[in-house]
């Protein structure tokens, strides 16, 4: 809907575990490639799509049998993966739990070929 | 920086736990108010400003003698709480732990007087 490019700034330096405190790229769409719900085993990769596209692949998963599903979600999309959650558990399938919840670092490769460092959050939903 | 105004779309249907399955508003700015980096107790909230000002909070209430810190955030601000977790722990405090992460949902009022559901993160983070 609103989401132009998917590249973000080039990083400062290519050095990875060195580089400076400089705070992580705005990551604004730094989302898995998507045409329709991206899923894979038992995760479900969030990226531009509405939530409510998100909220019916893990639906639909556990409604095929799925024990568990994982949420990932990079950059500003992590908001999104919180929101899938969410309105899976309050809304369609109450007797689904949270499991763990992992933040990470995880490292991207820029447009001009740096590396740039970008969140990422998995979401575990257990039946 | 980039936040103009931080009430967003009216839900909906006023009414809170029988909503029908519309998505959770976007939030795009749905933050506790803050001037400076807002803390209180052991608890920092992630508003509009840069990352690099909720880290250095984040850092200060640690060397200051903090056991443990919590990060909390709302809506689209939730993937800036992961990033300054991540860069505390990572560039700043390797030897502090992440703890507990939580997501709910919460209730905000909106302009118009009705309720907007969003999400919400909190990061406990323990040296």
């Amino acid at each position: 809907m609103d989401e132009p490019a998917n590249q973000q700034q080039q990083a400062p330096t290519p050095s990875p575990q060195q580089a400076p405190p400089v705070q992580h790229a705005p990551a604004h769409h730094a989302q898995h490639t998507d045409q329709s719900a991206r899923t894979d085993g038992n995760v479900v990769y969030i990226g531009k799509k509405s939530v409510m596209g998100y909220v019916l692949a893990v639906v639909t998963q556990f409604n095929g049998g799925a024990p568990e599903i994982h949420i990932k979600a990079r950059g500003k999309l992590i908001s999104r993966a919180v929101d899938v959650a969410e309105i899976v558990r309050h809304r369609f399938l109450p007797e689904v739990k949270l499991g763990k919840i992992a933040i990470k670092t995880e490292e991207m490769d820029s447009e001009d070929g740096t590396k740039t460092k970008v969140s990422a959050i998995e979401i575990t939903l257990e039946r």
